[in-house]
């Protein structure tokens, strides 16, 4: 480090700095209330025109689906790792609070919640904070499936990715729930970028960890995975 | 206890009794063929005109089918708690006793059984035991549930319902078992009053296992948990 | 033993050393690429004409169905039994070579490797060695479920089946993944012969396992299911 000039030295230093203050981020409320306010809204969408009528009729199916959405990420990953698929169900603190957003979105006075997430610097730093989120949950996959297989790089890749893009690949099953079966719409199929990101970070991620090619400092590598994300 | 008149503490005897024999009533074999019987009486209605022919033509789904409704609260219960999905079928008396009812529903000369559960004094006396028996499996699922997770009342009570009213959300499952595929009839969208009712006595059986709220002795509780189902 | 006319002892010396010689044969390398070539072939059947475009434009989706179809098997014991179903992604080796069996089928010049897989005596010879890979596997699904529960023939009998046939049963989940929902195709509705004879093996199997009714020696018996599953 000491022959590099000093002010590249000093932009490592910087960029070490960033890592490591988004690595160490308290996720907790604000980011999870930025994702899901913004998976909730993303399950309105999908009811359009129907959304208020269906969120009257049907209350625990809707709830259902916006729950599977909210914690997507844990459901698909436990289910893969053969843990507990109810796990997610144990930590009180955020089933409460995405059951709170999840009524302020469907049921607030004058739709108030849901208008002002669709304005557009609002949306902006939501989606900001939810990415951030989302490469957090990445490293964190990657972490505990390495924990559990230590040299499997594919189950690492794999779960890296369920973890960050979960979503997107629930969706099928979330639509169930609400009773849509759109079975030609999978993100097997037509994977969105954020999956393809997640996957990319997943590797750089994975790779890091079972340092075989990468040896940069480990809050670079995470700056550089949320950098694919982005 | 002893401020309490006379005729209350009587009637207050009546009920522990109450609630104490049903909770110690032997589920194994009456109420189970009672259970059975009418779940495996369901599949064949909901083949409707098409049962005999069906069951002739395809009777490994068949069976499948009748073993899935049958043994729906621990197919669910189990997947959810991160255990076996297979364990039901540990139990070989369990399977023989079901398989047994399956082949009388299905292949009875004359249809007698079929036809006979169809009566309605029957139909009554078999629903009171069914009814019993789902009292009985929410009360384990909650039980088991906190065992496994002593604060979490949610999972409590979502394995609880879903001990009680499992044969309902795995319709779906079922269905796809026959090939028949009805997404927008699932129980998260129209939950049936069993599931309702499932819900209830769980959240009252969760409060009182984690005796914040509740204080009465547990037979009571099991006996107004009992009364909310039927 | 010695009871026996010198003609029979020779016969059985000569079937026992045919079974022992094909229970301890090599399945990595070339019976398990037989069994991937075939699977895959199965999934670019499937597609029909569209295989080309298919492969092209959603590589992902073709991958994982391929994968799906390719370890079906492990998949589905593993989801059974409860254990992590990400786990066939742990054997690198396995993962790579169906990898690269799925890119020559789909994407080798001239479409050589398909069109060879079709020409009937290599043809003859793949199915041959397919089907001694799935006897090894539903011996190997009888012992592992055996091991976990001692005396549960159904569990046994199940997890056998399983292992042999879960390529067919998975069907219609891979389906789901390349986008096409096909519910009145079912295994449980039509088995094919392959199902019912993995069946019966996986009977024969379990009972020798419990060694009460079959008293024969382990590769005679292993002999035996081979034959039932041809």
């Amino acid at each position: 480090m000491g022959m590099w000039p000093e002010g590249l030295q000093m932009d490592q230093e910087i960029l070490l700095d960033a890592g490591a203050q988004l690595h160490r981020l308290k996720m907790f409320p604000y980011f999870d209330i930025a994702h899901y306010i913004l998976m909730i809204c993303e399950v309105r969408d999908d009811l359009a025109s129907s959304a208020g009528l269906f969120s009257r009729k049907h209350p625990l199916s809707c709830w259902l689906s916006s729950m599977l959405m909210c914690f997507a990420d844990s459901f698909l990953a436990n289910f893969l790792l053969g843990e507990p698929v109810i796990a997610p169900f144990k930590r009180h603190d955020d089933i409460l609070l995405a059951t709170i957003v999840w009524y302020l979105v469907f049921y607030a006075p004058f739709d108030g919640v849901y208008k002002l997430s669709k304005v557009l610097p609002v949306k902006c730093v939501l989606s900001v904070m939810k990415e951030v989120k989302r490469a957090y949950k990445v490293t964190h996959g990657v972490s505990h499936a390495a924990k559990l297989y230590p040299s499997s790089y594919i189950v690492q890749i794999l779960v890296g990715t369920a973890k960050g893009a979960g979503s997107g690949i629930l969706k099928t099953v979330e639509q169930l729930v609400r009773g849509v079966w759109l079975p030609n719409h999978n993100e097997a199929l037509r994977p969105t970028f954020a999956t393809k990101a997640c996957l990319v970070a997943s590797i750089i991620l994975s790779l890091e960890k079972n340092s075989v090619y990468i040896t940069a400092p480990h809050d670079i590598v995470y700056l550089v995975s949320i950098f694919c994300i982005f």
